[in-house]
């Protein structure tokens, strides 16, 4: 049989995939005719290529650039790397070996940023998009869909009386929970300053965390529910985009209303639509940097209505003693966290990088609890106010959970 | 108060955002405390911006770049157009007016592909990413979150006994399901070659265009069901990446598993899981392209199965009358497509641009049907093999279904 050859898509000279026209037409209906299908690519660059001892080599196809760097997330922070060109136009790089984890990185061709176009990975951090690949080892093989059961992500809506708007959230829900008729505990997981409901979900590995920590026995199954933090927002800006006064510099109007609506809106919202236990002993809080900020309000706010409570790379911010109501406002702020204490909670987690330039305030938040007799755990990494110091937390948190 | 400013990211110079620090931690816990969180942004170049006529203008702020073009959907296939740079560095290109629709375009920055870093909105074809934006119109407002109950989309696995896997699956489930205890239709939607289980929620607008036209009340409420129709992958490439070998390329040695699986696999998963009707007329199938192809092959092989059948820019192989068993080929076809007649489908509708490279193929396949007395419905639209085309037939076809 002679296939004739469809040319799907030539980008930038490059074939990206031949097509036989026998894939899409069919050839006489013979039951179990094959589709005769095949695809195939030219020889590719190969982008990144892991090395065995853990170095790896990025490689970009460019003859037209004049310059052309890397930067990632093994790098002093801002850092960049310039590549070496050869005389085909290809320009490569290879760093030293690194430890294992996962690595965002981006090309700069003439200064401008380029997503690597051999590597399907891509994450978005707000409106950035950079590539990423992952070293493997035994934590950040957590961060990897391994075939274990999987849990679902649905994106979902609600209505938020507190907000005024529809709002959507991702919500985890573990293997089994389809075909179960049992109930739940809830997990409430926040995002920080620019993130969005897609953050943990993506950036954090929240599925394949527990995908993998729940196949090991080592973390029960749970709903885990992932929400938009910014009040002003009803969904994240690559869905809903926002013009710039809807933007960030939005929320000032919003001040408090997330955390509102979290009470108000998002717990009882899931509470109805998923099954899900509805006590504070069946419902933890943790959030990363902003996210942290709304759950230390939110825990001492309803000291009822949480049991577990983790605040990554956040803090306390001591109250200055030159104000004029500064003990009135201490006492107070004491008086709210010792009621979150005689409530009863579970687990208070504390996590921060040595590096983090919220240390201050995440040791101020210590100092004060340890002032108020307020059980605690504190677990400080290395590095700093990062995605990989926040994966380790969640991959820590969630088996201490119900 | 003053409050300390931290630069959380600075990115080719630009800064991204700012962040008061008291955004993370809490001053004084004060109920009702804002966050005090204040994000900006510097002046930004507003890229794309749409003009009140439709044109729309490009911008990209790249000084050390030396040749910038752009390319998108609304130029020719495979064309560009070079953009101008002004003498602060500032490159920009204006189109003329565009018809409404979604464009997705991106820059060459000296022959290497960039993303605009000021549009958040990027869509993945395969393993290329691109942005996009939607010229505002009747049909283009399909495309678009707007202000009406919306659908959750959800991102489940299933195991595979025909595949030996556990694979993926996207499945929509219309505004109301979650508070509801009525069973639904359902419509399984099937991708192209080179897409994935991803590509009708992204590039073909599922969720956005079903919400809609279930909101307007031309569409009834039903559940979609958008499955992976490369048989050799368990999800997408951007989640699960693949060698060159586990690739397209792997897909002959799995021809026809996947029709296979979608039967004995698939449905029964969704009518186990789901509050799906099991019945063929609560049932539908389409599909584009090589998706196409296989929904030709799954309602002939299962007549009984599906009431209701879309084929987007797909079609028949003619057999050629020199092969040998020629004859006897076209009989088994025939009667295979009688059996499909036979069986009471309610419609068997067939959609091609006019441009499109299986137009002949589409062709074949009505002219096989007229012969047969084979009722059908035929949408001829302009343009070629093209998600333009896909979005448009699946906003026609929804609305004739159940």
């Amino acid at each position: 049989m002679k296939n004739k050859l469809i040319y799907l898509e030539k980008l930038s000279g490059r074939i990206i995939c031949i097509l036989l026209l026998s894939a899409i037409v069919i050839n006489g209906l013979k039951a179990q005719a094959p589709p005769r299908m095949v695809f195939q690519r030219e020889p590719v660059v190969v982008s990144p290529e892991i090395l065995k001892d853990h170095r790896v080599t990025f490689r970009l196809y460019a003859p037209e650039a004049t310059e052309i760097s890397i930067s990632g997330e093994w790098m002093e922070y801002g850092n960049a790397e310039k590549m070496a060109r050869n005389d085909t136009g290809l320009w490569t790089y290879t760093t030293a070996p690194l430890p294992e984890e996962l690595y965002g990185y981006s090309f700069a061709v003439n200064g401008i940023k380029a997503i690597d176009p051999n590597n399907a990975q891509v994450k978005r951090d707000g409106a950035r998009y950079e590539n990423f690949f992952i070293i493997p080892g035994n934590q950040s093989n957590l961060y990897v869909i391994n075939d274990v059961p999987h849990g679902t992500l649905s994106k979902i809506w609600y209505d938020s009386p507190v907000l005024s708007m529809q709002r959507r959230v991702y919500v985890y829900t573990p293997a089994g929970y389809e075909g179960s008729t049992s109930r739940y505990p809830v997990f409430y997981l926040l995002h920080g300053g620019g993130g969005d409901e897609d953050a943990w979900s993506t950036m954090g590995r929240t599925c394949q965390i527990m995908d993998n920590l729940i196949a090991q026995g080592k973390a029960k199954p749970m709903i885990v529910v992932m929400t938009n933090g910014n009040a002003n927002q009803s969904a994240a800006q690559n869905d809903i985009p926002f013009a710039q006064d809807q933007g960030m510099a939005g929320m000032v109007s919003y001040a408090g209303k997330f955390e509102e609506s979290l009470v108000k809106d998002v717990i009882p919202f899931i509470e109805k639509n998923f099954r899900a236990y509805n006590d504070k002993d069946h419902r933890a809080l943790a959030g990363l940097s902003m996210g942290g900020g709304h759950t230390v309000t939110v825990t001492t706010e309803n000291p009822n209505t949480f049991s577990y409570i983790g605040v990554f790379s956040a803090g306390l911010r001591s109250i200055d003693p030159q104000a004029p109501d500064a003990a009135k406002l201490e006492k107070e702020r004491d008086a709210r966290l010792e009621a979150l204490k005689n409530s009863g909670y579970k687990l208070y987690w504390i996590g921060c990088g040595e590096d983090d330039f919220v240390k201050e305030s995440s040791d101020y938040l210590r100092k004060t609890l340890d002032r108020l007799n307020f059980k605690y755990t504190y677990r400080e990494s290395s590095g700093g106010h990062s995605w990989a110091n926040w994966r380790i937390y969640l991959s820590e948190f969630a088996p201490l959970l119900f």
